[in-house]
């Protein structure tokens, strides 16, 4: 079943997100509403909102209450994207051009740092204080896991606990606070939510993980950008930290710079398939699956909860 | 006399927001952390603690109460100077290498990320939700300011107004924002809060406008960069503006592009100077700083209101 099918059931409230998007990021200036319509409109997932939206269903759910958190936690992975594309110098995403690369870094900057001013005046709107805690919290592990990985470009001698720090920061911890804030939206009581935040963290860490291994078995026409390019990027991922554990493999994967030609990238990701680090991620990628499921067990039987069983059972097997 | 000597009584309370200003922006990232400190010791006024302190003592001061507000407001400054020396490619700031030119614009992207997320991690400390609206509503100013500002690079067809509008969005609110909240946390009443942000307003319009006259009249030892710095960025500001209402100095500042060489700035500054554009701006300067006295008239008498009438008169007469 493919992933949309499964919650189409939230389909008339993800519309009615979809439109506070649109007018949270309309701007005076047209080159802020541009460039922030351009990034809307490139698509996603919308996985955060939906993760919201589900959370909120084990509680009181109002979708006017719970709306803000979901298109405030959207706007705030959409800055962080903005931004990523500067540090990555990527070109494309999901097969469309970057604002970067439409238009300039500088121009990205600020289209980040506006998206981001304006999900912060929507969490305004939300009372509990808990929240903004919570959320500023993540902001600060967020510009700390993409500083780390500034840092650790190109660095070969990282090891695996760096890897998984980081990906924690980038990614894990805005799902697991998007299941978190929806839960505490809708008054959930603390030990639900808990339990959803860490639902939440290790799907994240799984959906990483996964999103890492594409990046070697996707095509370009899947991945909406060259095969390998992270690693070309110099972000070192799983599979290429199993990868190096053979010798003869490191030596190769070490001499990778981002000046590296595509040809020799294919060559590369064809020593990685064949060293096996491939299936020893996805059975990481597995392992975190299981402990999200695991949090699921004791919550009360409900339409939400499978349906985020359905979610992180795609996202382990996805291959798009 | 000095302005450090003008709210010397202020000190303690000052070197404990110092001190507050460092411990905020440590980090477990050795490279945040550095660049943080780098822009942090390259010093400041920290003018807009100073007024968050003084518009507190019109109400009920508790240090321990209004710093948060203080510290949050100089962090919220210094991101936006970072992401500002990103767009003007600027590689000294007073003097010494700016973040961008010691490392890169994605050091400085992401320093100047993780210095605002701290500022919104000390925010929520502070409880009165009022105080989160407007500064939220304040960062969407300032990035809609920084945008506009890229977009009016090198655009000789603006006029006054919109370089009134952005100085507003760029300078003014923010200076505004720290007089009303430092009176806000201490519970100063509606009506004098209201006054103190039109001070400060005020006040910061009459700053930026002599800030954009002494690119033209100070000397590079003074600025700590070279004269004529922002009109050689495209920065069009009042000066430029006055001048080019002479049609035969207009033709001539037309040209100028970011390679123009520093001995043709020099020419173009002489011009400015001579066209009686300096003095024309320094009305308009001094327009705004009655202005700003004029909304201390009704206010309490006391130390604090004496304090900001002689520092918006520094202000208005500066030549550093």
């Amino acid at each position: 079943m493919k992933l949309k099918m499964m919650y189409s059931f939230l389909n008339s409230d993800l519309k009615n997100i979809e439109q506070t998007l649109e007018e949270t990021v309309n701007a005076e200036s047209s080159l802020l509403h541009e460039a922030s319509l351009h990034l809307l409109k490139a698509g996603g997932k919308r996985i955060r909102p939906v993760f919201v939206l589900l959370a909120g269903k084990f509680g009181t759910y109002d979708i006017n209450k719970i709306k803000d958190v979901a298109v405030a936690l959207e706007l705030i992975h959409m800055a962080s994207l903005v931004h990523d594309d500067v540090i990555d110098d990527a070109e494309l995403r999901r097969g469309k051009p970057t604002i970067k690369a439409k238009w300039d870094n500088k121009v990205a900057m600020y289209t980040g740092d506006y998206i981001f001013a304006r999900s912060l005046e929507l969490i305004t709107n939300i009372e509990k204080p808990c929240t903004h805690q919570i959320l500023s919290n993540t902001l600060v592990e967020l510009c700390i896991g993409e500083i780390e990985q500034i840092k650790d470009k190109y660095n070969f001698e990282q090891n695996i606990r760096d890897y998984f720090r980081r990906i924690k920061r980038k990614t894990a911890i805005l799902i697991a606070v998007s299941c978190q804030l929806g839960a505490i939206a809708a008054d959930v009581d603390d030990k639900v939510h808990q339990k959803l935040y860490r639902f939440g963290y290790y799907v994240g860490m799984s959906y990483q993980i996964i999103d890492d291994v594409l990046d070697f078995t996707g095509t370009e026409k899947e991945l909406g950008k060259p095969a390998g390019d992270d690693l070309r990027q110099g972000n070192i991922t799983l599979p290429v930290l199993f990868a190096m554990e053979d010798a003869d493999i490191r030596k190769e994967i070490v001499k990778v710079r981002e000046t590296t030609q595509q040809a020799e990238i294919e060559r590369i990701i064809t020593l990685i398939k064949s060293s096996g680090a491939i299936e020893r991620s996805l059975k990481v990628s597995d392992q975190y699956l299981n402990k999200a499921l695991d949090n699921l067990k004791d919550l009360p039987q409900n339409r939400a909860k499978k349906t985020l069983m359905d979610i992180a059972k795609v996202i382990g097997k996805r291959n798009f």
